[in-house]
């Protein structure tokens, strides 16, 4: 397991481009346009892992819910399993509540599900595994 | 540059060890208490990342004022720096807001120093640097 992606929740996804490549050095390597999940995604990465701004680009969102909510800032942490749907079996047998009980198609070419992070600790918690 | 770790605040660490272990399907390897911080933490590892949980160990605890104000959670993203007064030196210039001006010293054998959240998209960042 490793840390695929942290998700950040911006308002001004050009704004915080030029931010973090401030902050990291370097620029995004990729900006991705997720239609269902209603946000435009940019991708900068770290070591192995990625950081990925999100910014809502309707208001049904739920990035624009949370940044309603709580304002911009980290929005979930994910997770690259090697087996997704095992996962998601593994978790809900040690009690684990799923948003997504069936991986759906992420950003990214990914498979992915969320759990409810009523289960961890307030931390919104995605699995995602690379499809290949 | 890499994810040095995540920090998590939680109201009590020992349940968040086995919700974090069941997650993870591997238990904490350390616990370390940071008198100065008024925090006791516990790490995962992930990849070559770490997760870092946060308890407050007294009410004046920049843990407890979080989660009073903002509930249990994500606390900050660390880091991993080669030169961390460089760093510094490098962020400023480019107009980021340091709450540390100097390192001080962390848990986890580490030198680190903390960005103003105000100027990271209101991620609070953590510069950190292994003491060798």
């Amino acid at each position: 397991m490793k840390i695929e992606h942290i998700g950040i929740a911006v308002k001004n996804i050009e704004d915080s481009n030029q931010l973090f490549a401030d902050l990291f050095d370097a620029p995004h390597y990729k900006m991705e346009s997720v239609a269902s999940e209603g946000v435009m995604t940019s991708f900068f990465q770290v070591g192995e892992s990625k950081i990925e701004l999100l910014q809502a680009t309707n208001p049904d969102s739920p990035i624009a819910k949370f940044i309603e909510k709580k304002g911009e800032g980290i929005h979930h942490i994910a997770f690259e399993v090697k087996d997704i749907d095992a996962e998601i079996v593994r978790l809900t047998n040690k009690g684990f509540k799923m948003i997504h009980e069936m991986p759906k198609l992420g950003a990214d070419n990914k498979r992915i599900a969320f759990l409810h992070p009523k289960s961890t600790n307030s931390v919104l918690v995605e699995l995602c595994q690379e499809i290949v």
